[in-house]
């Protein structure tokens, strides 16, 4: 008997097949994935080789690398006992996931944001409830605590992605100190914006950070992400994980980040007054709100189809992410903020599609 | 309120917890965890240095990799749309688990096999049911076909780890034919072995083939593997895999792996002879019951407590593992094939254990 139903397949995975995908048309300004627009310099690549050349590329990285979380935990300022290191922040989320999601368990998301929690979500058969930003794109604080409190697991990004806004501080501890609920924080963007929640994870066992280096350490085509929590939490997130899931090439580079981090991070101060100086430009056009962001990124609308948008500036060479699929933000689209001469040719690409693209196609 | 109870965790979390880990003494000559005992050459080290010098690594590297899978399939010989790629092959085995798993489905084992493979099936709140090989460490066909009938997933690994037993494919298309459960074919060890279910992805939608690069390709300090399954099954599969999982410079890697695939595969033939001089001299041994191998490691039994032999091995600056955990492998070590001169020292080391260790020490 040939099985052509593929019923071994559970049955929300036929919900959701193929439903995190990137278009990504080859555009000499590359403005989609939120990376640091500077790559690392020749000579800390050149660091990283010579720390690799004299590893045994044929044995496994160690069971635990005790050594590497030390160095992580005390760059982060956190206790090793409270890190996990991962291949990307998201495969730790992919864990966290898997310790806490199954059928009849509640994940509460704040929408719109990143499209995998509630791809992650669904996969393990959980159910889905968002809670939708206010009008302004922010937190519905109110909101969270009323879907909080039968939940098994609530994600706040912050900033949030895409739309660049922040939780208070105050109201995060709020939620997490009323809830049961495993609170899983998703700073990616944390080192544009500065404010944490690390804190709350010495005392609440019901709190993970995540960060990654792909951003601010220019690291995304290296995958590196770790996650911060309770010590006494941690050991059954590590148990969900794979071992061996950093390699150690990326290893070796964190490392260097780490030892390097003030060439690498340099540029984040430049980066925040780009992001300041697009935001001035794009909120001078009548023709377009610009959302407030503490990210590398910044959310606009226009009062076009963004798709057609989006399309007139592809043509220009300037690709950027059309967002206006999510929940809430049919009009919009989200820039990352790269080099200034990038930046400059965003805005004057953009202001061309907005000649082009007539207004009477409204949707 | 605080938190005390971690009452988030799924329940069957409690239960694995720390479940897989692994006791590594720092020894001289490592035959533990069955690496292929020769690292790269360095020419090749620094070709994928040059490789990756140039690449962007503030980008995230292309969300399908497509002309890397289609390298990657080429060297295997199939069809692109077969293959997805992964940071080792348990990472793809981790997304399978999650596309199928789920409180109240059935995962079949054979007994003994690699400890992740239930680990992961209870995390995703499966039921697991052992099929044991039988006396001699074979697969016990009819007690599998038996289980798998109302099972939603049967993990075979050809070779098995750590017994080395492997599977007739006429035996495995009979299964896979008969039942609508998703057949994983673990071939981890396949380079060694030489026989495949890489056909059976082209008829069959139920079964798919795990392979890795760490073994005989010697990398696995770069973590990578690759999945073959139907192409209808693997977009599936695919959307319960993260993007982004294998980061360039293991990409690149890879690369320059298929490219000098004979220098790099060149000692496997080596590691064979290797294999079946040290399973000779084991049998020459009246204390000893060496089992056959098709991998490049070697499971035998002492009439000594196996513990206590490891431990002496380890005395003497030899590493092997202790499998004397796994069900049905009381008085079982297994040794991974080594460079001559370290299958010598383990021979030695083995020796001086059994003169070591008293007879009358026996559990």
């Amino acid at each position: 008997m040939r099985d052509s139903t593929l019923s071994f397949l559970k049955a929300p995975l036929k919900d959701i097949v193929g439903g995190y995908k990137l278009d990504v048309p080859d555009c000499p300004v590359k403005l989609n994935q939120n990376e640091n627009p500077y790559d690392w310099p020749a000579s800390l690549k050149q660091a990283v080789f010579e720390r690799v050349r004299d590893l045994a590329w044929n044995r496994y990285p160690p069971f635990v690398p005790a050594q590497f979380v030390a160095q992580v935990a005390r760059y982060i300022g956190v206790d090793s006992q409270q890190v996990l290191v991962g291949n990307g922040s998201n495969e730790l989320m992919y864990a966290t996931f898997a310790c806490v999601l199954e059928p009849g368990k509640k994940l509460v998301l704040t929408q719109p944001t990143f499209t995998l929690y509630a791809l992650l979500g669904k996969l393990f058969g959980a159910q889905v409830v968002d809670v939708p930003l206010d009008s302004d794109l922010r937190f519905d604080v109110a909101g969270l605590e009323k879907a909080a409190c039968d939940a098994a697991l609530v994600v706040i990004a912050s900033p949030n992605n895409p739309t660049g806004s922040v939780i208070d501080p105050t109201d995060l501890e709020h939620l997490v100190a009323s809830n049961s609920a495993l609170f899983v924080v998703d700073e990616a963007y944390f080192d544009f914006h500065g404010e944490s929640a690390l804190e709350l994870t010495r005392t609440y066992r019901n709190v993970v950070v995540l960060r990654t280096f792909s951003k601010a350490f220019a690291t995304a085509g290296l995958r590196f992400g770790l996650m911060v929590g309770h010590a006494d939490a941690i050991p059954f997130f590590a148990t969900a994980k794979l071992p061996y899931n950093v390699n150690i090439f990326t290893m070796a580079a964190v490392e260097v980040a780490m030892e390097h981090a003030v060439t690498l991070k340099g540029r984040l101060e430049e980066i925040k007054r780009e992001r300041e100086r697009v935001l001035r430009v794009l909120r001078a056009n009548s023709a377009i709100k610009a959302f407030p962001s503490r990210a590398n990124f910044v959310l606009f609308e226009t009062d076009r189809p963004a798709r057609k948008i989006w399309h007139s500036m592809v043509k220009r060479g300037v690709l950027i992410r059309d967002v206006s699929g999510y929940p809430r933000l049919g009009r919009a689209l989200r820039v990352s903020i790269g080099r200034p001469e990038e930046n400059d040719a965003f805005l004057k690409a953009l202001e061309f599609a907005l000649v082009e693209v007539p207004a009477e196609d409204q949707p």
